[in-house]
């Protein structure tokens, strides 16, 4: 692993405190941000949904000014600069105890090379398997990028590197996401994504397709999807920050086809 | 707040990288242990706790060895020593994405100062209030003491310090646990603790309560409590490894009294 530039509190440098509420109980959130031509992609969306979380979790100062110098600190280098932008923040350094204390959050931006995936991962799609794992359900929790993963690090680790990512339901059957994607259907010739008000993270990509939708009439649903109803499905993609949009060739091993929407969108996202 | 010694991967200070799993999804596990009399109390069964949690997470290569110098490193300077230590294993150091990595465990262990309460709080005991906040349910995540602790956080941020503890239940109205204590009722003559296999933490000082009853003739029955149970208790008290045993001299406002077999545990393990 190539070690990335970090800044913590605005110092360069990788290292926080063993105290901080962050590690000590996941108390904090993150955003994952696609650098290209040197430029923070839907950085407006990243911010708004980072303001959602600390609203949720209560987390009060967040400094935006402080968060897009070191932001811009790392990719102002290169003008053509390619890179993935992690930003992290927590309810900062405490001591024992799960009550909140006010001292003032930590800020953490790194800084990642590009992740290089095969051009027919676009091109033709990636493979998709199913996750035994479920998820739980908590609405106080839903939809915001908190750094309670565990989740996601357990239906992760069910395939090694055979399938691109893995849907999982929650324990009702209903199919929220993949590990780390958002998840859209083609249905009865609808696209159809979860609802997320139970849980499921609330992707910036997954917006900016609703958005694209709503803007050029294409029919859009927000639903909750019940693992059954897979069996029926003309097409599907996953989407995210970094990925963009990556149409989905396979889901446990049955073949499926893209549909002239995904080109369209793909087109429109993954340029 | 005193500044706690720490020791990082065997080596005292208590910084650690920012890239480490722990941080970014609460990728570890924890174990609070009191120290009296410079000895790590009950230190089997936190041990225990900790290993049936790495089965859980899938973390390999625990070093106990290791794990136990430090801690004897922070405690081995006086006899006479009352304090907190804290333990802290990670999945280590890993890149982005939720897929677990095959490094070296990060290993944390902290000395925190002994929390010095009211002697009331074990004489007359303790108030304890209700959350509002709901615990969701998720058997792979339940009992073991994980870093996902956003839900205990959210349910601690509901009073201030006008009561000790609050009772949290799940999203069927099962009472399940106090935020950083375990529970049990004095209830039909019966003494009755929440069945965790859905959510909570299976506390080391409640293990020791089971095993107490057991080993005492003293009735002891583990099985789901509805929330409208409660206004039949007899009794109540809350339990944890710092703590020992707390008796409850209110629930939401309304007088509790202690029953003898309390009595008898509050002489056992508060002694």
């Amino acid at each position: 692993m190539q070690i990335p530039e970090v800044i913590v509190n605005g110092t360069q440098g990788d290292q926080l405190s063993s105290l901080d509420r962050g590690l000590l109980y996941g108390d904090g959130l993150f955003e994952t941000i696609a650098v290209k031509q040197g430029k923070l992609q839907h950085w407006e969306d990243h911010l708004e949904r980072l303001k959602q979380g600390c609203d949720a979790l209560g987390l009060q100062g967040l400094n935006v000014e402080s968060l897009e110098k070191d932001a811009h600190q790392l990719v102002s280098s290169d003008p053509n600069l390619k890179c993935v932008i992690k930003i992290i923040i927590t309810r900062g350094v405490g001591g024992r105890g799960y009550k909140p204390t006010t001292q003032a959050l930590t800020r953490i931006v790194q800084r990642f090379s590009w992740p290089e995936y095969p051009a027919s991962f676009i091109k033709t799609g990636v493979k998709v398997t199913h996750c035994k794992f479920r998820l739980s359900k908590q609405s106080r929790l839903a939809k915001i990028k908190h750094l309670n993963r565990l989740e996601q690090v357990l239906a992760r680790s069910e395939w090694d590197n055979e399938y691109q990512d893995g849907l999982v339901c929650d324990l009702d059957n209903n199919v929220i996401e993949a590990t780390s994607n958002n998840v859209f259907f083609h249905l009865d010739n609808t696209l159809v994504t979860p609802d997320l008000a139970q849980c499921g993270v609330a992707g910036v990509m997954r917006k900016k397709v609703i958005e694209y939708c709503h803007a050029n009439d294409i029919e859009l649903v927000i639903r909750d999807v019940k693992q059954s109803e897979i069996k029926q499905i003309q097409a599907m993609f996953l989407c995210n920050s970094i990925n963009g949009i990556w149409p989905v060739s396979s889901y446990c091993e049955r073949k499926l086809s893209k549909t002239a929407i995904i080109d369209q969108l793909v087109a429109e996202f993954n340029s």
